[in-house]
């Protein structure tokens, strides 16, 4: 191979301006993020998910009155198309649930009369029916995959959607602590600015192609240990480890052979991920009513404790969604799509205003390949 | 809405170099196109598409010896799965072709049992499956859709992919011209460095999501009008305009509309489209043999010498690959599923790049939206 040497680039564009956003604002050096010019800490403890949702694809928080016609549209889409509800039926168990949230999203576009319209009245219903229906899908799957008939949807508009999930998932009331926890934590990821599964919906979008197509490509990205499955490997960690004594002795074991240490660090983050400090009081909270979890969430506190002290790195977003999904009782395998479930709102966000002042997201690469060179035929080859 | 001014960023990541490469090099001013350092030209008269997937995905020009192998190979992995034709049968008629490679591509991952191994040789193995099984997953769901049986693939080594999806779709053999204008058009649409779905696969891969993931995503890409679906946009307005004599009334009214005129322009290329030129000509060899075909090669031309001269654009690889494929006898709506055949060869090749010197992509946006603010409660809003 050969080949001029090319202008410094900033390799996976790290801190370059890709779009021009008014959804989120992230401060790297002063760790903050707000949605839309409020604090993120602000939204957990006073805000719900079902506010975020508002929030994000229209810019204000909603009135009393737009809350309940938003819940009233979303209890409505919950329910999934009975296509869509066999085709979920027929999916194999045992297979990456990512990989089935993604198909099953893609193949909801096939049952959707509205999924070619480009008009932006039908692409916001397309957004709140996506965000409705990520959390039955999900629920469905898990419920179907153990043998167990998928629970209704909720048809009331007084249900949020964590409330909703929680008695599809389970098919019982959840305790009071568990739904305001989830409900936190569908807050706290709503949104993130150009993450790699919102800049790979944008970049989708950005051909004009449907939302379900930029969804699916988004689902597609969260997928990855580097981004998603960040919080199901970190929850593997804490299983693995076992005890809070036998942190110390993992990670420093873990770093002298080099493995990257899953739920620490972050691109943008220099320092504490804001969300973190939310995540771990609210894993803490949760162990207060079900002693029994105390453990993970000492685990949890002894590897982060170790990993400051020999790497000097904090824990990022995924780290204490581990403990915090884990205690509520949510499927290891399911942490990826329960974070699915929340960035919807984000994507669709993104997608909606990709649409309204468009480019085609097309970079260049820097070539480093062969010179330009003759072709040789097959026999002298 | 406030926010402070930012500074300049290029809209779409115009120029904006995202990654390193050694698979393709274009020159935008210079009007070049090269695979790994072979000119286009030579490549489409010289070359076969099975030799370009070598290329592609290994960086040279196979032997004799190896081209067999990989011919054996693509064979073998021709047939799909039993739930995957199964579930073909399953789907709609009448949706977008797009939209259904989308989900079966994504419900193939489901049945492959490699689907989740990162290992660089099940990588490897599941491109090829990949690019052997999209032209089968096409020519079955058209057969299909038209109550017709999906035709067997050709278990021999000697049929390339152009002779063997031919046959899958029509269920008969073709004349030599079709097959090798359909050859060379597989050639010609491979490969075109950061385009906007190759763009979307390489940022799903590098969150080291799988390789069904990232060609997910690029096919939700390639499914918008800027990008895969003008080709399909150029031929409707080709039947649209219906005599060459309408064309430049055609072509002046839509300007005066400001409607963006399909298959003319293109991002990197400031001029020609090298490979327009080459489907001109396969356009018009085509139509030697098929003179009732010879009105399309005439309007197009009609219209490509309006365009030139008001507009002062040049057409792109989409609009001669209209005429070649109507004249091939491809259903218009399969023209963009046809551009997903062969561009398969390079998302692929691009995936295994991304693997294997990787990094997350994940830029920033420039924030335009409401300052810090503070949270009202509800009943204050």
């Amino acid at each position: 191979m050969t080949g001029a040497p090319v202008s410094t680039f900033s390799k996976g564009l790290e801190e370059v301006v890709a779009t021009e956003s008014s959804i989120c604002s992230i401060d790297g050096k002063g760790l903050r993020l707000r949605y839309r010019g409020y604090d993120i800490h602000e939204l957990v403890q006073r805000s719900s998910y079902d506010e975020v949702v508002y929030l994000l694809l229209r810019g204000e928080l909603p009135t009393a009155v737009q809350l309940t016609e938003l819940r009233r549209r979303l209890a409505a889409e919950r329910p999934l198309p009975p296509a869509v509800s066999r085709f979920i039926e027929t999916l194999p168990a045992g297979t990456n649930p990512m990989a089935v949230l993604r198909t099953v999203v893609s193949y909801m576009a096939l049952q959707d009369p509205e999924s070619e319209s480009k008009a932006p009245d039908a692409n916001e219903r397309k957004a709140l029916r996506l965000i409705a229906r990520l959390p039955t899908v999900v629920a469905a799957y898990d419920r179907l995959r153990n043998g167990k008939r998928p629970v209704e949807a909720a048809a009331d508009a007084e249900t949020g959607t964590a409330a909703c999930f929680l008695r599809m998932l389970k098919g019982a009331e959840s305790r009071e602590l568990e739904v305001k926890a989830l409900d936190q934590y569908l807050v706290l990821l709503a949104e993130h600015d150009l993450n790699a599964s919102t800049f790979a919906a944008r970049t989708t979008a950005s051909t004009t192609s449907d939302i379900y197509s930029a969804v699916t490509s988004a689902i597609g990205a969260l997928k990855g240990d580097l981004h998603g499955s960040a919080n199901t490997r970190s929850m593997e960690m804490i299983l693995e480890v076992g005890s809070p004594e036998k942190a110390e002795a993992y990670v420093t074991s873990a770093l002298d052979r080099k493995e990257k240490l899953m739920g620490f660090g972050h691109r943008v983050y220099k320092g504490q991920d804001p969300r973190a400090d939310d995540l771990r009081r609210m894993a803490k909270d949760l162990i207060r009513e079900v002693p029994e979890q105390a453990k993970w969430y000492a685990i949890s506190e002894a590897i982060e404790r170790a990993v400051k002290e020999k790497k000097n790195l904090s824990c990022n977003v995924d780290f204490y969604s581990a403990s915090v999904l884990y205690s509520i009782g949510i499927p290891v395998d399911l942490f990826t799509p329960m974070f699915a479930v929340s960035r919807i709102a984000g994507w669709t966000a993104h997608i909606l205003e990709q649409y309204a002042n468009n480019r085609l997201l097309r970079p260049v690469s820097a070539y480093l390949g062969p010179s330009p060179r003759a072709y040789v035929p097959i026999q002298n080859r």
